[in-house]
C-alpha cells in the first residue's frame, strides 16, 4: 500500500501525516512516513550536486529530474516490503515553472493507490508561511497560493488516469487539524 | 462513433441525451444509449460482488477497478458494429476520494471521439438532488458540487490527450433544456 | 531546446515572443519563432484540405489530427538542428469542443522542456478581440474566455506528466508587456 501525501508549503500536511499515523497505531495500523524529498536530497548529496538543502530548489532541471527518478525507484523498492506514507510535493515550483511532482517516468514505477491532496486557505497559509523563519519561503501572496492549489488539483486528477489511484482532498483549515487527521485515518484503514 | 456522455448526478445529462437521441430519428441519425453504470452492474452481479444497484459505490477500489475495465472491453465491442452514446461518470466520488471513470487501461481500449461534460448550476444541482428521493444520494452542499464539476472537467482534459478527443461542455440551466438538447445533437451529428 | 508558447487569441503572446526574442539578441540567446498553425497550413494547403487560412478551423477533426501531427514531426525535425519557440494553441476551439493541441501522439514526439501560457484578464482579451477585424474571431464573452483559459491550465499540467515539462504561466495585463517580456527571456534563457 503506498499512500502518496501532498500540500503546498504552510497547509500543514506534515503535522496532519504525523498525528494521523501515531493514532493509528493503536488500532494496529502501521505507515512509514517517508519524505520525498529527503531521499531526493540523500541522492544529491551522493552525487554531489548539492550541499545544503535549501540548495535542492536551485538545481538545474535536468538534475532535478534525474534526482527525482532515482528518488522514485529507491521509494518503489521500500514500498514493496513496507506500508508507505510518501511525504511529497505535487508540483514544484521553479524558476522556469511549475514541475511535475510525479512525471510519467516516476509515476508508473510508484502506482500510489491513494492520491491525497492537503488544502488550506491561501490566506491563512500566507500568514503561516511569512511567520515561518525556519526555511528560505518565497512570500507568495494568496493569488499565487490559490493558484498553485488550483493546478495541483488538475495534475492530482491526471496522475490518478495513469496509476487508477483516487484522489482524496483534505481541507484543513485553522483550528481543524482533528477533523484533517480523522479523514487522513480514513484514508489510511484498510 | 462513440461518445462519451457525463455529467454529476442532477446535472439532467440522461433527459437531454434521451430527447436528443429521440430528435435524431427524424434525421436518420441513430446512437444506442449504453449505460457503463447498467453494464458495471451486470458484470458485478454476474460475480457475485454485489447484490442491488446501490451496493456498487461500496465496493472495494480494487474490485471496481476490475469491474470498470470488464466493461470498457463489453463496451467496445458493442461499438464495433453501432454507434453509441455512452451514459457514464467522468469521476466516481468513493470513501477514499475521486476514482477516475477512465484509467489509463480503459481509456485507451474506449478511445472516444467526443467526451461531453453536461454541467449545471451548483444550486440548482443541490435542489434537485434533495428533492429525488427515489435513490440514494448524499447531499453535497453547493461548495462540494462545484469543486466535482471543476474536477470533472481538469480530468476531461487530461482524457482528450489520451484519446485525441475533442471536450465539450454543455450547461443544461432550469428551464433550458432545448438548449442543452441542441447542444447535443451538434455534437452527435456527423 | 524546444519552449512551447500558448495564449489564446488576444492575449498578445506573439508580440510578447516577439519582443523577447529581439531582446536576447543582444545576449546572444538565439530561437527561431516557429508558429504551428503555419506549418499545419502549409502542410494542408499542399494536401489539398484547404484553400485560406480561416478554412482551417473548418477541417473535420479527422483532417485536423492528421494534420497536426504530420506538423508536428516537421518541427521537431527542424528542433534538432536549432532553439525552436514554437508559437501555437493549447487547446483549439471545434465545432465539437476543445481539441487538444498536443494530444499524446504529437506531445511524445516533441517533448518540450517549457510549456508557457501567456495569459490576460478575460475583460481585456475580449475587448481587443472585437476591435480586432483582420481575422475572423468569434466575440466569445468573458466567461467563455475565462473558462478557455482555466481549461487551458488544467490541460498543460497534463501535458507536464507526459513530457517532464514545466509549465510557466506569465500574465500579461494591458500596459505591462514589458514585465511579461521579461518573464518570458527568464524562461528562454540557459
Amino acid at each position: 500500500m503506498l499512500v502518496v501525501l501532498t500540500g503546498i508549503p504552510g497547509t500543514g500536511k506534515t503535522t496532519v501525516a504525523t498525528k494521523a499515523l501515531e493514532e493509528l497505531v493503536d488500532e494496529g495500523v502501521k505507515y512509514d512516513l517517508v519524505t520525498y524529498g529527503d531521499i531526493m536530497f540523500e541522492i544529491a548529496s551522493n552525487l554531489g550536486l548539492v550541499e545544503g538543502r535549501d540548495e535542492m530548489r536551485k538545481l538545474e532541471s535536468k538534475e532535478q529530474r534525474k534526482v527525482q527518478r532515482l528518488a522514485g525507484n529507491k521509494i518503489s523498492q521500500i514500498a514493496e516490503e513496507k506500508d508507505i506514507l510518501l511525504d511529497t510535493h505535487c508540483t514544484i515550483s521553479t524558476m522556469k515553472g511549475f514541475l511535475p511532482g510525479f512525471p510519467e517516468w516516476v509515476l508508473r514505477g510508484l502506482s500510489p493507490e491513494v492520491f491525497v491532496l492537503v488544502e488550506a486557505d491561501p490566506a491563512e497559509i500566507a500568514l503561516r508561511r511569512s511567520s515561518d523563519k525556519s526555511r528560505q519561503r518565497d512570500r507568495d501572496d494568496e493569488k499565487e497560493i490559490r493558484e498553485h492549489q488550483e493546478l495541483n488539483r488538475s495534475i492530482a486528477m491526471s496522475y490518478s488516469i495513469f496509476s487508477g489511484c483516487t484522489v482524496k482532498i483534505i481541507q484543513n483549515p485553522q483550528g481543524k487539524v482533528d477533523e484533517a487527521v480523522a479523514e487522513l485515518k480514513k484514508v489510511l484503514r484498510k
